[in-house]
């Protein structure tokens, strides 16, 4: 191929990359280039780029019409075969409401939105996600609740770093309940190995909390096993002594058993996938962790609070952003960029739906028909293992479990063993009576005195002192969208407060906000991908199994790995693994001391917090005046450090949006002085099948299917991490207890286990999402993704180029050019006019735009990507934007408009703003809220009046939003009264 | 039950009713009521109310959960087999871009919009029409087309109703091409026989235009056969006889063929069902009727045209409406008010994002393809009928043709078979080279000379003259918005500028704007109802025809008649069908000369119109001063006509709102005097399970499952109109010769093919929205219907109680009482302050409402009908805003606003309005825009601020339109250049 082909008219190639030939040849010849070819060899080191004709050879196929990858899709999907699940352990059948799964999950207006950093642009999902924050403040009777995390799991495992900085008292040892999730127990196990603590398993129930130094102490809340039983002794006791204490709990539960919070609890954690997630083979899901009062400042995660805006109308936005991760680099207490905002969303709306009225009676539907199930069992000799229970029960079945288990399994219904002796199984929402009655009967040929009477049981046995008795959802919010229609209207009205790649371009670097195509969406729905439980058996997902291999098979060509992790379920998690397996690496070489992680000054901010969490050493090593990794410093560091040096980390194209020409060099330094290359995928967008990381040097990388491979934003997550590596690190990359396949193909050594502890709590990570990437690669082929490459070049040079008109661009490569984006700096600016890169952002906001990345990597700059998906119009729209924007600076410079009322400073203005009957500002109504007939969004051509185009204004529901009064007033939920 | 149950927490019927029984209780007592049941009772008259115990006695099945009746329909999916289809017939296999039907077909704010009959709220669509016209125009080479008919059948059947009253010669033949499509000739069939016309079948390829007296005569190109031919001497000469000539043509054969107009045709016809609309064994898709510049007065269905706003804009709207049936009564010379917006806009969209190249690439690959088929095909020996052909061949088979029917079927592929010995095979965008392979081979153990080599087809062959040279779609809508980015972007910038059930409430009085329910809408987009051809084997739709039993069952025992056919894809064909059944009931047993058809003056103007074109003479009723049928005047005309009495057509409720008391007197008399009963279904959402037509009278009625059964209303289409009978007019209802099983059950009669002429063209109209409405009564059950039906009255009742406040309502029944439906008496409002109706209607768009019906059935009146979907905030939400608006009046009265300048003359009031520098107005900005703080659409509860709720406002794209500007300057069409 060349890199500007004629493409089929049918090509999937054509729709998702949004300028055609037309618009490449004017693009290309303002840059002063022939083609995309040429342009790519001035761009890309020679040392690096790969041949243009490698699509024939890639071992990925050839791109497919859209109806052809659907029809592939569905016989994957066809070969999985989907139970209803009775296994539980975390994850449960449910409901998604219709008009949820249409109005948010199938709504572009919600899953193509960024994560709420400009909020007054994302006050919908913003008042969604403190509706989530709320139901899980109300349910586990905490003060605090962050927005979401990962999921059950790594929730426990924040909670768990939370404990360590916080106890009041030393020690090195963390207990965990005997009692809670395997899989919890798994990731637990692998963050503490990262941190060097101590993971000590009790079961609190029989012994209590023990003697001796722990900083902290996990119950789970009803057991795993399914036990009910009042820990608010052993959480007294855990107390006592200075640690923290750990509830994780269930949120169905929560609506019959006591909270977690009334009954002492420091931190509870869980997830919200049973309100209304579907299993998705084990995720994606919103899980959480919410504190007591005093500990807000120490929870991980994002916090949305309600602060004021310009006009001082409530409105709200993430609080106490300072806690993040990527301002506070090697200092961060966490690794999560990526939280599950379309899930928690999801799951507050499945709350506002039923409220609080709603979701009693679905608990004590589960409940009375556990016990109903419970009785049945009794009656035909069945024994229980405990007799007080919510939603679970283990029954007695010695030597017998396997048949029993299979019996379910013939009659629909998957359960879990343990060992031989015992069946476990977990009802759900989805459980009708008449289950009740086929799941009895598949007991009944191995009972061992069928018919035997016993008494009725009760859903409360065992229950004593912890039945709930406080309110709870009680805000009107939770009671006043419980028709379909008021629902459908309340989701429309938050989406549209929103502005998402729907509405226009998000020109945000580093975050690759490219089109999210509808068939790649489809697969997600289908039941046969996301009706499956993660431990369903091995017969049943033969067709998740083989859409998982293909897809570690293409990453890892696309990469030049050998082998690829699909279970980090966010990039940080995908970071924090590659590292561990560098960790364990050189342990098992015997060089556990080597412990230095090298990181470049312009790097993320998440490197070096994962850097630290995999209990390795930050070092810094500077940049050269054009951004790139100053070669001196590092040969510098790498002779300090000498036989420590464990690694470095570096972004490729740079976190400064340049092909570093010296890349190669610079990984073989650390080659040869024994470390190891973790090369940051954030910025593969800029590098497929133009050049391979695992190629040129990387022993490791993450890479994010939620900015390259099309994996929508949802808000700010669900995201996917998946890590790649050479062969070498393969036994150390992630892997999962339960997988049903252990092994992964390795290039040159067949297949491997993964060895490495999980790094989130589902076998494979969230897998309901990997058909996206999936039919994105699959559309595209080799031969698509470098064309899709060029495009995101070409657009991010083409607008570096027209905007050096009025701007500075910051770094470039060797040939004056960038690679995926470009930094535009404000600082000169700035200086100049007085105009911050706030300004400038908010003003783009009465433009029609989502702002740039800010400050990031570079205070006072904006990094602008474009992506391969904008068409020639929108980013000309953009561009003239900019450009005005600098004539209106240009204005405040000569006076025309005082520094401290001005149509920047001002900015946002919202459309009550123009409709106070008195204007006082200096500049008209219209230059506020339509500056330039290009605001519009229309192709011109198309309309021939500014009246048709200005009809299509995006208006931002709130003004310029106090950051600071939010933080120093926190309102983390809805008030009540 | 009683008719305000404490319904199941998980019963679907509290989600679809939108007050809850708090809600309720507080209308009840305003209302001076108990209970549900006791203000039904003072509502409905006792002589027809059903027992309230009448749901457990119902042959509906009692009410089921949202999974448990997905599942039962997936249940009757899998029972359907989709094989793909090369039947043709007018009916193609088409790919749906995924972009299109996520973002308008599985997308409410483009599926839940009422017609626009409200221009300045309905921009989006109406630009979208507008694009379906140009489409249409440049296609067909036509200089107007209307924004869509029902299908390619009844297009062809209202261009012959166009020819008879535009032909410049008498005459009462109409001639039909041998070769058009044989459901065409069927439907215009039973047109003809309507009106005494007849239809005279000619091989215009063979034989020319005959000689002789005939009003117009119907081509069909590329002829049925596929055979392509050129039709311009034929065409010439039947102009040259003064008769209308009129060609159907398939639209993407005239990407590659000269089109109609250029072959000096009068008037095009078709259908756009293969730009994108799936096949659903049927329909709904968008038919055509496009015209010379000349009789674009005389052209059916809707027409959008350009004007302009107050503010001097261009804005879009209905044009030349004073030709529509509801205006003319029985003056009307068309029976359609239903067309086919949605599938027009979804068409209108394929072409803009494939553009005129991508069009005509699709036209020649097809082309082509079947080139490359008919080779392979000749080369094994087979002979075709006609070596000139588009899309599709004739295959000479002789006496082989249903055995390489039953081959091709085991590979997957569906033949027409025509006789013994022609197997008839069309291709489609679907059709890949790969599957000419298998077609071939499938073909081959039946070759006659297996091997046998001839020359290579050319896709031309025959075409001499006929190929295209003109561009069409040179306009840039049809070039701008190519990658799915924009197109989704497009898309949602249309959507946004209407008001549709997503953002508010439609109180649209006899138009039932009610939920449209996700889990209702889930199944019309599975491929086991979309992918199937109406013309496929019985065999391969067992699913269909149950889902179609039972759902024929259910309507026949919730109206209390004996039959129904589903045929009637339109309410308006639906009322044509059932009065062709009493034409022809009163033929069958020589009584022959009834042939006049009362009609009340507050009827629909529709009823008059379908009496008309069904042949009958309209004899008016007189109301009396209630507004009641006058049952004296009735006595008097049915005396006056004796023996001529056809029919009697009421409204049950009456149009006016009531439930008549003298209901069962009325029908009594007219049997009494040997006339039929046609109860107009319009109205049915008040009587579901209160009462039933067939018991208390009706021989006959229509349904409209877009109202009452909850098809949405797609912006104005498509609908389901059934009719329903008592038994002896069962062999009169509407069939169809393709019926894959003619018999539909009939109580006390067993089984009964339904014997008269289809009035669609697919077997059973529209099947693939039947889903719907089946999944709608299965949720509902009997109970939930009725409960449904009290509360859509109670909410009528409960608003004409509030609104009596400020205004009169016009009729109500004996207890002060109306039904489902209220009629706002503006008259004595206008006269007094000279505001009108349609100040009141347009004002309420500044309030964030669509307007109520406006001035039917009376005049100068507002008529409301909240149905039972919408909660109490809404409702009160739309009171007080009524209550204000004649406030506002009151300050126009008073002298403080002027006459000729106040918010309610000038409304609506877009945000560009309130932008300008200079204001005016003696009102403020903010009055204009934001009048009141309860034009927030939150609960007031839930956000404590005013700003917070002004967020939800929806903005009018445009200010009020100019009505007689658009109509003196017609731009039917995008304009170039």
């Amino acid at each position: 191929m060349t890199a500007s082909p004629e493409l089929d008219h049918d090509s999937f190639v054509r729709r998702h990359v949004g300028t055609d030939s037309d618009a490449q040849r004017h693009m290309l010849e303002v840059l002063g280039y022939e083609s995309l070819d040429e342009m790519l060899r001035a761009a890309v080191p020679s040392t690096i780029l790969l041949d243009d004709q490698d699509g024939a050879a890639s071992s990925v196929p050839a791109g497919i019409t859209e109806p052809a990858a659907l029809a592939e899709l569905r016989g994957l999907a066809d070969r999985n075969t989907v139970r209803r699940s009775l296994i539980g352990l975390g994850y449960h059948g449910t409901h998604t409401p219709a008009v949820i799964q249409r109005n948010v999950l199938e709504n572009p207006a919600w899953y193509t939105a960024y994560t709420p950093y400009q909020p007054e642009i994302s006050q919908g999902r913003l008042e969604a996600l403190l509706t989530f924050q709320t139901m899980i403040c109300d349910l586990t009777g905490m003060d605090v609740s962050n927005a979401s995390t990962l999921d059950e799991s790594t929730s426990a495992a924040e909670a768990l770093m939370l404990a360590r900085r916080t106890a009041k008292r030393n020690g090195n040892v963390f207990l965990v309940d005997a009692d809670a999730l395997p899989a919890t127990k798994a990731v637990l196990q692998g963050r503490a190995d990262g941190l060097g603590i101590e993971l000590r398993e009790v079961d609190f129930r029989v012994d209590g909390a023990p003697e001796g130094e722990y900083f902290g102490a996990l119950i789970q809340y009803p057991g795993a096993s399914g036990r009910v039983w009042d820990p608010r002794d052993v959480i007294a006791e855990v107390k006592s002594t200075k640690a923290v204490a750990i509830v994780a709990a269930d949120l169905l539960a929560l609506t019959m058993l006591a909270s977690p919070g009334s009954l002492g609890a420091d931190v509870t954690v869980g997830t919200s996938q049973r309100f209304g997630i579907p299993l998705g083979f084990g995720g994606p899901h919103a899980g959480f962790v919410s504190v007591r009062k005093g500990l807000e400042r120490q929870l991980p995660g994002r916090l949305v609070g309600v602060s004021r805006d310009a006009d001082g109308n409530p409105a709200y936005r993430l609080s106490l952003q300072t806690r993040e991760q990527h301002i506070r680099r090697d200092k961060a207490t966490s690794s999560i960029t990526t939280a599950q905002v379309l899930l928690a969303v999801m799951a507050a709306m499945y709350a506002v739906y039923h409220g609080p009225d709603g979701l009693t009676r679905i608990g004590r539907t589960v409940a009375d028909r556990t016990a109903t199930l419970a009785d049945l069992l009794r009656r035909s000799g069945f024994e229980l293992v405990s007799d007080s229970f919510f939603d679970t029960l283990e029954v007695r079945a010695t030597g017998t479990a396997a048949d029993l288990a299979a019996s379910l399994g013939e009659a629909g219904f998957l359960v879990h063993t343990v060992g031989d002796d015992i069946v476990h199984l977990s009802l759900d929402e989805t459980i009708t009576e008449a289950d009740l009655e086929a799941i009895a009967a598949a007991f009944a040929p191995h009972a061992p005195t069928p018919g035997q009477e016993i008494a009725a049981a009760d859903s409360g046995a065992g229950w004593d002192g912890l039945v709930r008795e406080d309110a709870f959802l009680r805000h009107p919010v939770f009671s006043s969208f419980r028709s379909e229609t008021a629902m459908m209207r309340y989701l429309r009205r938050l989406s549209d407060r929103d502005f998402a790649l729907d509405r226009g371009m998000i020109p945000l670097g580093s975050c690759t906000m490219k089109l999210n195509a509808a068939t790649e969406m489809a697969g997600i729905t289908w039941s046969e991908f996301n009706g499956i439980h993660p431990f369903a058996p091995r017969e049943d997902v033969e067709g998740y199994l083989e859409l998982i291999g293909q897809l570690e098979g293409w990453l890892t060509d696309l990469t030049g790995y050998d082998t690829v992790s699909l279970q980090p379920n966010a990039g940080s998690q995908g970071e924090f693994a590659g590292l561990l397996a560098i960790r364990a690496y050189h342990d098992s070489r015997g060089e556990s001391s080597r412990d230095v992680c090298l990181v470049p000054s312009s790097a993320h901010g998440t490197n070096a917090a994962s850097a630290v969490n995999a209990g390795l050493r930050v070092v810094v090593v500077a940049s050269d005046a054009r951004g790139n990794i100053d070669l001196d410093d590092l040969k510098q560091k790498i002779k300090d450090h000498g036989d420590e040096l464990a690694a470095i980390m570096i972004t490729y194209p740079s976190t400064h949006g340049v092909y570093e020409e010296e890349v190669r060099t610079v990984c073989q330094l650390v080659h040869d002085a024994g470390g190891q290359v973790y090369v940051d995928g954030a910025n593969l967008n800029a590098l497929l099948q133009v050049a391979k990381p695992g190629e040129f040097g990387g022993d490791v990388s993450h890479l994010n299917l939620h900015k390259t491979f099309c994996i929508p934003h949802g808000g700010g997550g669900p995201g996917v991490g998946p890590v790649g590596a050479k062969a070498h690190l393969a036994p150390f990359l992630p892997g999962h207890p339960a997988m049903q396949k252990p092994e992964h193909a390795v290039v040159g050594a067949g297949e491997l286990v993964h060895g490495g502890a999980p790094v989130s709590e589902a076998p494979y990570g969230s897998p309901s999402i990997l058909p996206i990437t999936w039919t994105y690669i699959r559309l595209m082929g080799p031969d698509g993704l470098r064309h899709a490459t060029a495009s995101a070049v070409l657009a991010a040079n083409y607008i570096a180029r027209r905007l050096s008109e009025a701007f500075d661009i910051l770094y470039t490569g060797e040939n004056g050019l960038v690679a995926h984006e470009c930094i535009v700096d404000l600082r000169p600016f700035t200086d100049r006019t007085g105009i911050t890169v706030d300004d400038v952002a908010k003003r783009l906001i009465d433009y029609g735009f989502h702002a740039p990345t800010m400050s990031f990597p570079v205070a006072g700059t904006l990094m602008v990507e474009p992506t391969e998906s904008e068409d020639l119009a929108e980013i000309d729209r953009f561009v003239d934007a900019m450009l005005m924007i600098a004539k209106e600076a240009d204005v405040v410079l000569a006076g025309t408009w005082p520094a401290e009322d001005n149509p920047l400073v001002n900015a946002p203005h919202t459309a009550a703003s123009i409709a106070t009957g008195e204007w006082t500002h200096p500049y008209s109504r219209e230059v506020a809220v339509y500056p330039g007939s290009w605001t519009a969004v229309e192709d011109d051509s198309v309309h021939d009046s500014a009246q048709m185009r200005i009809q299509s204004k995006y208006w931002p529901p709130v003004r310029r939003i106090d950051q600071a009064y939010g933080d120093r007033n926190l309102i983390p939920v809805w008030p009540v009264d």
